[in-house]
């Protein structure tokens, strides 16, 4: 059990409290899932991005992945208006989840 | 029904003659579907690139767009050999299918 994925220690960004369940950050990594809103999820994306250049999301399941692509989609356009471009690269990874391996989609996230 | 994703002339790119429904090229749109094989749509976003450094992946609805995405993290790593280095930019699009407006992801595909 030293998977960050299950501990209990996540909070919000990007969003008000009563939002915390829409995307976990645990050092630096947004876990989006099914149920995370992307409108949510893209604001703590723009401001990662805003404060380190770089934001790195992980999602398991077709679920999880289209609200991760349409966060990102989201993030876009909030950053567009700053003058800021990003731009999104894919990549599978394994995670383990209660020690079992499940392989996610990793999506760095950087400025162009 | 002036639709191009309605009609019945796809061919496939980056696969052989019995993987013909695995991705749909129009005008330089790779179109996927849930039943779209991610490795053949990863060989047919390989072939753009590798002709046009861009390419064009379009998907409606979850199943879809994870299939998209799968399919560009893996011709990542197929022109990675070739020392070539792919970012992906996502947006929403409004296509109409059977004269019904639908929201698609548009994933524009670039090298780096």
């Amino acid at each position: 059990m030293t998977n960050a994925q299950s501990l209990p220690v996540a909070r919000a960004v990007g969003a008000s409290a009563s939002q915390s369940a829409d995307v976990q950050r645990s050092a630096e990594v947004l876990k989006v899932s099914t149920r995370s809103r992307p409108s949510a999820v893209a604001g703590a994306i723009a401001g990662v991005i805003r404060e380190s250049g770089m934001a790195e999301v992980q999602s398991i399941g077709a679920g999880a992945t289209n609200q991760a692509i349409k966060a990102v989609a989201i993030a876009r356009s909030y950053l567009h208006e700053e003058g800021i471009d990003i731009v999104c690269v894919p990549a599978f990874i394994d995670v383990a989840i209660d020690e079992e391996e499940r392989t996610a989609i990793r999506l760095l996230i950087e400025r162009r």
